[in-house]
C-alpha cells in the first residue's frame, strides 16, 4: 500500500504542496465519537510556524470533513479532511525541476516517478501533507484521551541545546499540552530559539532530536514478531520528513551498558506491575508492558540552501550549482514535535483498535 | 497481519523455541530462481553461537525446504522451510512460568496471550525463531547478489569497544562475507570478545550496535509516505530480538549539526547521479538515492539473569525474585549480525520486487 | 481494510449520499497517464439516470480531481476525485431512521455503525457512491485501451426480456460503448425498458442479469489460490448495490453440463495459443489465458417501497410499517452497466499492475 | 498477498499435489482455543474420497501440528498443519507438461510461473491443497460452534439431479454433520450416485452446485463497500478449484422477480428482528442481517480425459491430443462440500474476529 497507513485504523493521505486541496481518509473510526473541530484546529495551530524560528509562509489552515460525521460525531464511515492550500507561490520552486536541491527528495522522486511528479514545492513529497495527519489525530485523540492515555512530544536537544528530560510525566504532559515552544524547561526552550536564529542568520539551520511519552497504555499491545509497538511506531515515525532515526527507551545509550545496568525490575506497584526503571520505554520482545511508551527521533537539519550548493543538471547530465529562496525553517524539529504527536497517537489507536475489537 | 511481513515478497513465520519445528513460508518469489543450499547452511551457521562468547546450546540447524522449489529452482509457489529444534531442555525453563524474567518479554506475553503462551525457552518470543529468517534470506540472497547488490553487517560497537567504519566498501563487504566473527578490524575483534567474556564472567552481558551496508541497489525504491525504505527496514529490524533503535546515515548525530555540515552535495560521476557525502544514508524523502544505504542497529545488553533479579509472581500477585541458570549468551550482538543482513535482504528484495513487478 | 481495494492500485471510498461531497483517492497509478477528463465525465453521464425508467433525481456530476495530476498526466502520487452532492433532499428520507426498509441496509447499518451512520439518503450505504469508482475507472481505462484491453457490458436479462449474447466481440464492445441503453439488440431494450416501465407503473421493480466482456488480456492474470481472478472479480462486484451473485464462463449452467459437453479445447491460432469453446470465461485455475474473460452478475429487483411494506421501529422493538414515496429506480439494472465496467476495469489494473510491476 | 487469506484471521498455504507435505499456516487465532484432533481428521475423512463415485486415490491424511499449540490449546502463536502426501505417483502425469490438459490450469500455470511450475499431479494448482483448508477449519470450527454458529452444506443438483432444499435448518444441519453423502434427501443422493457412476461409465464427468447455510451469526457482520460479506465469501469461495459461480439467497434467480415479489419483510421475533422470507440470503448491503446466510457454487465438470482430447504441445507450438488415464474425480462436487463448509467457517471466523476484537 502506497499512502495508507494502518491495519485496523488507515489514513490515507493525498495533495500536493500547491495544489488546491491536501487531505486524507480517515478509515476504522469506531462510530459515536464525537468530533471536537477546535481540537483539530488547536493542533494544526501548533504545527504552523510562528515567529522567527520558522518560514515566513504563513498557513492558516482552515479544514473541512466531508464526510464521516454526522450531527458532531463519527459515523464509522470513512471521515475525509480537506485543507486548502491558501497562500502557495509556485514561482518559487520553477527552476528546481533540474537542478535537485542536495539533501531533499528531488532527485529520488525525479527518478521514483520518472518526471512526471509536480514539482511545485515538493509536490506530494513536502513536509505540508503532514497537516493532514495532525488534522487526523485532532479526530481520535479526544477518544485516546478519554480512555486515559495521554501523548506528548518535547524538543529534547536542538541546536546543541539539551532541554531536560521527563521527570513527572502527568505534570509534563500537561505543560506540554500549554506550551507555545515544545520543551520541558522555558529557559532551555529560550536557548534553542537563539540558536536556531543564529543558525537562520548564518544561512543556516540545525538538527534536533524529539522526544515523545506517552502514558496510561494497557499492556498487551503489539507483536512479538513484525508488528512490534517499536516497528510499527518507528515505520509510521520515519514518514516525518527529516526523521533519520527512532530509539526506545535508553535506545543507542545501551549499546554501552551491561545488562546489570539497563535492568528493569519487575515489581508490585499496588494492584500494577511496574518496572522500577524503564530503559526498554515500555515495551519487551515487541509488546508494550504498560509503563510509559519513550520513542525518541532524530531530525536532521534543514538543508536550506541560501549559499551554492553543488548539484546536477538533469537534463544536461553535468554538474551545476544551486542557490535557493525560497520560505524553509532553519529548524523543522519544533514544527515536527506536534507531528510526532499525531503520528504516534493514530499508530496507538490502530493498536489498540487491534485489540480492544 | 501478525506474522508475515512484506507486500510483493512476504515471510510468514511459525513455531516455538521447544517445539518440534520452527520455520517459515517465503511467498512471491520469482519462478527460476536457483536454491542453492549450501548457502542457506552457510547462513545459519553464521548465526550459530560459536566459542564462549555466546550460549553453550549447540544448534546444528538442518533444514528441509518442503515446497516451492522443483528440480533445484524456485516455482513461484510458497516456499515453505523447516527447521528441526534438536536439542531443546524444557526442563531449564519450567519455573518460568510465573515468575517473569525482567528484561524479557515474558510478562508480555503473559498478558497478550492470557497465559496459554508455550513457556519453553520463550516459545513463540525466542531468538530461535531467527533462524527460519536467515535461512530465508539464503534463498534471496543469491538473486540479489546477481542484481549486483551486496549486504554485509558489522559489529560496530561492542562492549564498549568500536571497529573502524566502512572505508572501501567492497572490499570490506567481501571480508565481512568470510569473517568468522563480523567485525571490520579483526583486532578490535579480539578486544571485543575479551569484553564480552569479561562480563560473562561477572555473571553480566554487553550491548551493542549492528552496521549495515548496502550496495548496487537502484535509485528510486520506496514511498515518500509511510512506506519509506527507513520505515519498512525499521519496521523489520525491530523484530531482532534486543533491537531498541534504528538509524540511518548519520542517524543521531544529525542532532548536533549545522545543514551545511550534514550537506550531501550532488555531483555527476561518469554517467551516474551519485553524492559527495553520505549523512542521508542511500535514502531522501524515504526512497533510495542510489549511493549505500547504511543503517545501524542498537542491541541491548541481553537481561541474563545468574544473579538474582526482582520479579513479581502472577499468581500470588507479590513481589519475588528470581535466578536463571539456563544458556543464554553474554552477547546477542554478535549473532545477530547476520539476521541484521537477513532481514535487511528480505526487505529489499520486497522494495525491488515492488518496483520491478 | 475496509473501504479501500485493491493491491497494487487501490481504491478508497468516502461520502454519503446527502453529505457536501463523496469522492475517492485513487493509488499506485503509474505516473505519466494521460488524464481526460472528458472521459470521465463520459462515463459518469452514462451512470446517470436517463428517462422515464430511472429516478427522478438529476445529477449532474461534475467531478474535480484535487491531487495526483499535474499539466495533464498522473504524477504517481494519490489521484483524488472530489464529486459535489448538488440536489440532495433529506426531508425525504427523515422518517426512517426508526423503521429500517426491507431489502436495504438500514437495519444492518443500525446494528453495525450502533444507531450513529447518516441515514439521509442512505448515508455511506447508498448506490450514490458508485459515482466516484465510476469516475476512478475514467481515469485508468484510457490507459488499459492504449494496452489493447476492451471492456463492455450488457443488460443480458431485464424484466423477463432476454438481449442477445455476444457474437462479434471487436463490434459488440464497439456498439455498447456507444449505446444510450447498454444492450446489444436495441429491439430487445425497447422491450426491457417497457417491462420496467410497467413494473414502474405497478408500483414495482424488477431485477436483472449484467454481462460483462473483456478482450486483450494476457494470460497469467492472477493467482491459484485466494487471489484468483474470479475471486478478485467478485470480491469488487458484490459492492455493486443489489448484485447477488457472480458467475464466469457458462457460470450455472455448469451444474447440468457433462465433462465432454463443457470442454474448451485447445489449440493454436497462428502463433497464439487459444481455446475453441469459452466455457470457462477466460480463466482455468485462477489465472487468465488469454480467451475473453466473461462475467455475469445478477442484480435483485429495488425493493423500492411505494405499498405499505411490514417492518419494525426499532426504537419500540414493535412490528411497523412502511411508505416510502422517495425517488427510487424501478430498475437499477441498466444503470450498473457502466458500474460493472468500471469496477471490472479497476480490477484489471491492479492485476496488470501486479503483473507489470 | 498471493496465498494468505484473511485480516485478522489468516491461512496461508503452502506445498504441491507430489511434494513430501502440503500444509498451512493460520494466523490470528486467540489464544487458548482448545484443539481437537479428533475433530480435524473427522473433517479430512470427509474431504476424502470414498467409493466408486471418487478418485481411486486413497488418502490417509494424517496430520501433524507442528506449532501454536500448547497443553491442547492454542497458544495465539501461528498453528502450522503439516500433512504428508504418502501415496503421490508421479510417474502418472510425466508428459502432461508439454500438452496441457484443456480444461485444467496447465496451460496458465505454465504461463504465470514461465515453465517452472511443478507439473506432478498439478503441483501448486491441485485440488490435493484444500486439505490443510479444510484441516485449518478443523480447529477453529469447535469456537464457532461454541459461539452457537453452526455450518453445513449439501449436494443441491448433481448430475441433473436435485436434492431437497433446507426446511428445518437445525435438524437439517444435524444430518448434513453425520452424512456419508452430503445431501438432505438420501434417496436423492442415490440418483446423484447413480448418474456419477453412469457418467464415469461414459468416461465422463459430472457438475454440480453446493449449498452452504450457516446459522447463529450475528447480525452487523461484513462492510458495504468492498468487503461486504458476499464479496469476502465469494473471494474465498472460488478458490474451491472448479467454481465457477457464487450467489446468496434467491441469487440468480432474482433476475427475474419483481421487487414485491422478492420482499423480505421485517419483524419482530420476541426480542429478535427478523425477516419473513430470505431471498437476500442473511445480507443487506454487504452486512449480515441475523437470519441464516444462504451461499451456493456451481461446480463445473472435472475436465477428465479418458477420451481424446484437442491440445497444444507448448514445445513445438503446434496443435497435438492428449489422453489421460490419471486417477480423477468423475464428479468433484460431493468432495467439495465439506471445502466449501471450512471456506465458509474460516471467511466467518476472520469476520468474528474482525468484530469482537
Amino acid at each position: 500500500m502506497r499512502n495508507t497507513f494502518g491495519t485496523r485504523l488507515t489514513v490515507t493521505l493525498f495533495g500536493e504542496s500547491h495544489g488546491a486541496e491536501i487531505g486524507c481518509v480517515l478509515d476504522g473510526l469506531k462510530p459515536g465519537l464525537p468530533v471536537d473541530a477546535a481540537r483539530i484546529s488547536d493542533l494544526l495551530a501548533r504545527r504552523r510556524p510562528n515567529g522567527p524560528t520558522a518560514t515566513a509562509r504563513v498557513e492558516p489552515d482552515p479544514f473541512r470533513i466531508v464526510s464521516g460525521v454526522y450531527q458532531g460525531r463519527t459515523t464509522g464511515a470513512p471521515l475525509c479532511i480537506l485543507i486548502p492550500n491558501t497562500q502557495a507561490r509556485s514561482g518559487d520552486y520553477r527552476d528546481l525541476a533540474d537542478t535537485p536541491r542536495p539533501g531533499h527528495a528531488d532527485y529520488t522522486a525525479f527518478v521514483k516517478y520518472r518526471g512526471f511528479a509536480d514539482p511545485r514545492g515538493g509536490g506530494h513529497l513536502s513536509g505540508r501533507l503532514t497537516a493532514p495527519l495532525v488534522a487526523a489525530a485532532g479526530v481520535v485523540l479526544p477518544a485516546l484521551e478519554a480512555g486515559g492515555i495521554r501523548i506528548g512530544t518535547h524538543l529534547a536537544r536542538c541546536g546543541g541545546v539539551e532541554d531536560r528530560g521527563f521527570s513527572d510525566l502527568p505534570a509534563d504532559l500537561t505543560a506540554l499540552s500549554h506550551a507555545s515552544f515544545p520543551v520541558l524547561d522555558p529557559e532551555r526552550g529560550r536557548a534553542m530559539r537563539e540558536a536556531i536564529l543564529s543558525a537562520a542568520e548564518a544561512g543556516d539551520s540545525v538538527g534536533g532530536v524529539l522526544e515523545t511519552a506517552v502514558t496510561g497504555l494497557p499492556a498487551g499491545l503489539g507483536e512479538p514478531w513484525f508488528d512490534t509497538v517499536e516497528g510499527l511506531l518507528a515505520h509510521a515515525l520515519f514518514s516525518i520528513p527529516a526523521v533519520k532515526g527512532v530509539e526506545f527507551g535508553a535506545g543507542f545509550a545501551l549499546a554501552d551498558l551491561r545488562g546489570s545496568e539497563a535492568d528493569d525490575p519487575i515489581r508490585m506497584d499496588g494492584d500494577r506491575v511496574v518496572t522500577a526503571a524503564n530503559h526498554n520505554g515500555g515495551v519487551n520482545g515487541g509488546i508494550t508492558n504498560g509503563m510509559p511508551l519513550i520513542v525518541r527521533t532524530v531530525v536532521k537539519p534543514t538543508p536550506t540552501i541560501r549559499t551554492p550548493r553543488r548539484t546536477v543538471s538533469l537534463a544536461s547530465r553535468s554538474d551545476a550549482e544551486i542557490t535557493v529562496q525560497g520560505r524553509h525553517d532553519p529548524a523543522i524539529a519544533p514544527r515536527a514535535a506536534i507531528v510526532q504527536t499525531a503520528v504516534t497517537a493514530l499508530v496507538l489507536c490502530d493498536l489498540l483498535a487491534e485489540a480492544e475489537g
